[in-house]
């Protein structure tokens, strides 16, 4: 048996144990109004691949997204190399608008010295529609979300609610050994 | 000696010891522009007198508030009876004013179930002054400031930062152990 | 109404409202075997009178006491003036015998760095009985237990369990307010 | 470049960035006196051959064994299955020994309702070697000590106290994604 394929069979059985799903679709592009914490064009998954990508979706109100998901993004963040793993926040708001403008985003990323880089998702073309363009596109159920995509810019797995550092940690590693 | 003046000098002891100030002014009047979980007159510490008075003045985007002063202020109410201890909150925004607004402050308090009595503190008559009416007042070096007021109305405490449980309970209890 | 029976009254009241009984019998002598952090006579509630006391009573393997329990002697002990609360720990060992034992509890007093007085309950008489003496003579129901003795030496307050900071710190205030 | 070349360069450099030593000598033996939550042979790193183990060894009596390294030792059991991972507890005494002898050990792993196995390491032959054997063999440093050993019985992490979960648990995927 090919190296290769022995490999991707051992890959196989830890995707399914570490909740990662088999490679499938590329992650769908992100529709951004804004970014915090980041010049020059808007991030996309197209033009992060070759790293493995960590998308926080939270809303600066949500408990759980403050309590845990933010810090443990800002841990995985000091705990990999930038040019291995792009820890990206996203601000997903689909209830309490008015609440939770970008003005008061800036304020408490501010705050709370939150340096990842953080992009709002856009609002949707149809007014009556309270969820933002991104999250639909990728199915979000709630905030916090975490979303994991390989070297390849494919979504690989898919967490609502509270999430083990153990777990995100060794997840992480998987996508990080895969190779071409 | 007589049993009063007794009482009076073992509380003084302890009124040092726990930072408890000798009885001195009345509390100033509180200076809102809207009040949530909480119907009616605004509240006053006159109207509250015969009970003690924990102010806890916040922001809702200071992380010492969130992660220390709000549980600690929420942990109160629920270990005293309503009837002994008054448990207030005021919002005083001094800095990213319109990121602080009271629309962001309602959701915020929906959101993490705060069902204290919480006064938005007024904007000073001087658009130029970003500190509101009553942290005026009361001299606020920031936020959390925690302030505890006696059954005759009296500022007796004057924190400012993260109290100990163990001493803000004892602070309390001094207070209320107080008699005419 | 003379001052004194208004204080008691209002003292009444915040005995039963954080737990304290009325003021009773005397607090029995402690049975010990052996002191840690202490030289001299083995301490007893009636020489401490004059100052309150906090008995912890302990088992060194007991992990609510290892987690809760003992940290929270610890704060106490921080929090007040030694000439105002004794904190004293005890070690009631009325399981696995030969697992704590005194040189296992000298080591693990030593490796925590606790600093508290702390007796080890006497082993009973009667060779059959796995309860320690003083653990029978104040009923005990496990550990960690927290027992409060006032200025005049009367047990005043008996917790089996975990106890909020902010209730024993209330509880204590109320004892050291009480005067002749 | 043959894939399984690439394979081994990508696996180098996490090695290095997430303290993974490059492969090398076969794990020693373990030199064990007694185990509980285990029956039969003594467990050995050459037996588990084919799994990824994580051994923890610890004092009872050491602090930071009992607040973090157990805790983390029985989630990284939780959270990966028993045939990719064995993790394994071994009670290195070099201090205290009279303290923390095999009876003390069982009645503390029976209330902290600890289920991994763990061997008692064995003294040394030399009386007046206060070090056990296995710890001597490994050079640990004190306690607690991580020992990531991988699917071919090769130490490959050697970590002398607090780790955090999130890179424990990457290198622990790392070892586990490495094929023949």
């Amino acid at each position: 048996m090919a190296p290769s394929k022995l490999l991707r069979q051992v890959a196989d059985t830890w995707q399914s144990r570490l909740g990662l799903a088999p490679a499938g679709e590329p992650a769908p592009p992100w529709a951004t109004s804004r970014w915090f914490n980041h010049e020059g064009a808007p991030l996309q998954p197209a033009a992060l691949r070759g790293r493995v990508v960590v998308l926080h979706a939270f809303q600066m109100l949500c408990p759980a997204c403050v309590h845990h998901g933010l810090p443990q993004a800002q841990r995985i963040q000091a705990a990999f190399a930038d040019d291995d793993v792009a820890v990206v926040g996203l601000h997903t708001v689909f209830e309490h608008h008015a609440a939770m403008t970008p003005v008061s985003l800036e304020a408490f990323l501010h705050e709370n010295r939150i340096r990842l880089a953080v992009g709002v998702d856009a609002v949707a073309a149809d007014a009556t529609d309270p969820i933002p363009v991104t999250m639909r596109r990728y199915g979000f159920q709630g905030t916090p979300s975490l979303v994991l995509i390989d070297r390849k810019g494919r979504v690989r797995r898919h967490a609502f609610g509270a999430e083990e550092d153990l777990t995100v940690g060794a997840a992480i590693a998987v996508l990080l050994a895969e190779v071409g």
